[in-house]
């Protein structure tokens, strides 16, 4: 055990993830919601859907699944300032990632001519907010479609896989997986995995802060990545008895 | 009885506030919080506290109190788009409210060079949000203020009193206390009251909404108020143990 | 007589109002214009009509009266910056409020799908645009509207009443009607009063300044009020030769 | 006579130019003010001095002169939106004009490290509001100036000499002076001409509009300009008093 | 000869422009472009042709012709920010003025609802970037138009005449032709002429920076441009062939 | 080979990069600059240093690299309008992944309390922008780190390692190298590599778009790339003769 290895938070081992609980339907005012909790990282995933698609998308006879992600200001242990003149790189990359997830197992066709949103806020974050929020923006935009299929007003549910994602990384020389934020933030390989049911990957993103990595470390990191990607993929099953078509 | 009357929700009496919860410290990262509940209108109040005040405050010798305020997309029936590029009026007019509110019950220099903001984002509207938001932010900077009091950060409490607020409106020809977004929407008569714990009025605003009422309708809409306004006082003394200095 | 008592601008007692003139149609490409004035305070009101309503408000057969407020660069004694990038909490209050009074006494369907956008720039401040822009606005509005009811654009005149507004406040212990802005900026209590020719309220906003006040003070400002509405309104009847419908 | 030619507005010659009238201090708050009229063009000018200069200009130990220009809405027949998200080209590039023209008649390191704007309001737009704008702005700066100087806020008078302008066209084949707004949007050829009181030229802009133009008319438009900016700093003089020193 | 004169860039004269090279069909991607050199100054010009014409265009069964200019960062000594939050009056102007000089010379109705974007990226500045951006946007021009008409895109050419654009100016008491950058930092009079194949003036502005000048120095100035003017008109021709219909 | 397997251009076998040119020292005005061409795609690249660090930075004795990425609107077949207003997520993503990979191999400490900004403007845009910025922006910055050793203004060489990237994909079944415009916008999987001179990872993305991937596909794109790497490494060296200190 290396000199810097330091006790992991809820005492777990370096492939065990955090407490994980994903709570559907939350918000009553939303037609998909679940209040997804990585730890104490707590994020509120809400899909809304409406009717046309953005401009770009029309007359394809196809539908669009996009998100926003933001954070609360005193989500963070240090308030972050709203976003309210221009968005900052950092939320319109995440935000463009859990979008890109979603849309790999949605059949825009069967969707038709709707726009779902999926809106992450961050509650409280402390680490893997962009994993809790694509893991909890299935759940939600699952909620969302089942409910306007069965008031049919999508004849097809356009769902056709699950999507979730963790986090991995090397610090003080160890590989973990679902850093916390003490964790991320002494990182020197930070990596985020977004996967499939069947343990097929919908997208990897790996950086050397500040450092680099080689091939044997980055397999090592996939291989915690896709065991946690099945324990959260299995949660999801749990809480919306979803069954792939 | 009116031809236009409707049952209340929560099978309250015209004179009757919605079940009202106050739950401080709900958000691990921030200094002070407060889930405040209105029925099914919920707020998420956090106070935080930071050195130095804007500059047009400095050298006073004196601190700051400001809010911030907003809804999350999916609080709403149908989804509200983020104010990201420049804000909408009734936000600004809604967190201007707040901040004056509140101001008026701390001792700005007994804080001294500091600012609080309190964020007030709506999780679900269900009509009163700024009332609510009002409400649940003292306990919030409460909390916060106390932690920083027991810190030795601050010498001397600089809460000096309570402040809650209520919605009144005239609806159906029906004068009524805390209006819940249906009642809202088809009020002739839309009043906010801003009030302390011994009866005094901080803030009244009435609007006729394409209509107009006399010195009679408003006198008894601030005897509604006022009642609700000591409830919520009682409220927030029990969650917080606040007695005056 | 309380120690910081003042005598009060031209000479007026606690009950009366600064001089005021209502000068209509002071601006040649507008439609409807006047120049409003309190005292030192100059308004210039313009009424315009364009064909069309918002977006929200179509396929309602029912037009729309809105606001713009601002003050120019050098009405106020210390320059004001231009709202180029984004507007200030302030004057997207005002001129909500000012749009909000204008309404209640239009006829939106007699006006048929037109909209109606009353600019007022503040020439210079000395307290009171906000009242003065309400009271200048209806005598534009009301010269706009009779123009294009008399070139039969508009078939039946939509204004059905009239509105004017005034302040009040608690000043230096004593309550004080249309105050100027010395009086405004040591005011303990600040009130703003919009109502009808036949003495009903449109709307009443009340602040305690760092300050709060009873029933009994806000009863005897509404007095000072609503004798100041009827000064308004008498003399909108005299520069327009307005009678309701 | 060519065929399209029709008869000037105020009955002038094509050499002659609108009634102008300058009026000093006609704005309480502000140091320095005129309203210049020519015709129904009338601009509302204002000098203020503030303490500093622009970031840039620092440690320089000279001033600053800028200026800021805008058109109320109702100005213009057709009602022009406020520049409240982002400037308009053609008012950045008149306030760029008024700025360098007045510039170039201050001793700036006379005036010190002060920042004197001169905002330039269009209250109603008939045809040559820039070349109001630059000469009323010298009458307010002028006015400004000298209440610095007289107060001894400012040592030496900085004002060295009189700058005014003049615009002059193309029109049906006619040669003008003093364009109003019908002539100017029939013009072949836009020209506007900043001169001083000695008969030298500080700015000229020539613009075909979709046509162009040879030396010759240029020769005579030039000489129809230069005439009148004579006769504008003719009545500058009047109106301030304002001996060169 | 004055003593506060210097050796010109490229040894050249007075009345001698930088060695000037103009490269059509530089970008790949654009269906117009042209590099355009003047000395050290090097300007990437694109002309991009897209269905449809500005909104306040519409119906009018005529085409436009608009222009957008802006620098790399690194194009300067000092690293010029992008403008990416509002632009700065300097490229505004310049872009009115390219494409103003632009439109002059095509026929719009000829050109149809199309419209010609000719973007001007400055590369590197030493002085001159307007002057070089109108003449080798007018190739880029030439050859998007020529193409679409080749492909019976467009039936007729609309491109009329030519017209290109040079700097004159007066520095150290000597007037100049096209100033280079420490030229036209150092001048007392700064003058663009934008001109035709046969010796018209389009657009004239000559500017006294913090100086004035007389008739005889503006003559002067003018004679040196229509040379100018000539040789890079000539210039033009040789690299596109353009014979006016 | 399979049935959607077109000819790749260049007449390159699936494991062959584009030709690759990287041209230093292009623009006269910055400090350090490169053309960098992949194929017909080409990036300028230009590293100016500045004194300072950003706010967040001040106090650490330490520099900052940062880059900022742009594309000529005419870079593209279809014009891509300028950012003026407020950026897009893509482009920040990218910028951001270009400073991340730069500042890997700066040693900050040596740098000193400088700024680097890395400008990568895409003139032609041919797929693989991203790539080719990373791998243009470091010879930039090396030539730009040299000159201020060598005139004595940083004191050591910050620079301690090369930094380059590549594109892979999977394309109609097939797993490629460095993928053009038309192979990229048909992949199935997309994936940027961004390494060092020695074989390490720096930062790897890969996203399967609306698809999936296994291990084993990614363990064949990351062989294509690292091979991909060495060669643009072995370039860089070429073009700066840098040595790793």
């Amino acid at each position: 055990m290396g000199d810097n290895q330091r006790e992991r938070s809820f005492g777990r081992s370096h492939d065990q993830m955090r407490p994980v609980t994903l709570t559907p339907g939350v918000m009553r005012n939303a037609t998909g919601s679940c209040m997804a909790e990585f730890g104490d990282t707590r994020v509120l995933c809400a899909a809304t859907i409406e009717e046309g698609v953005p401009v770009w998308r029309r007359g394809q006879r196809a539908g669009w699944v996009t998100a926003e992600y933001a954070m609360l200001p005193a989500s963070t242990g240090r308030r972050t300032p709203r976003e309210q003149r221009g968005r900052r790189g950092r939320s319109m990359e995440i935000e463009r990632l859990i979008g890109r997830s979603l849309r790999t197992v949605v059949d825009l066709r069967a969707l038709g001519e709707l726009t779902v949103t999926c809106d992450c806020d961050v509650i409280q974050a402390d680490g893997g907010t962009r994993t809790a929020s694509v893991t909890g923006a299935w759940v939600a935009l699952h909620q969302a479609l089942k409910a306007w299929v069965e008031a049919d007003r999508i004849h097809r549910m356009p769902l056709v896989g699950q999507v979730a994602a963790v986090s991995m990384g090397e610090v003080g020389g160890e590989l973990l997986l679902d850093l916390d934020y003490p964790e991320d933030s002494r990182a020197q390989v930070d990596m985020n995995l977004v996967g499939t049911a069947d343990g097929r990957i919908i997208e990897v993103q790996g950086t050397g802060e500040r450092a680099s990595f080689d091939r044997t470390q980055l397999d090592a990191l996939l291989d915690l990545g896709q065991a946690g990607i099945a324990e959260l993929v299995r949660l999801q099953g749990e809480v919306t008895g979803f069954v792939p078509r």
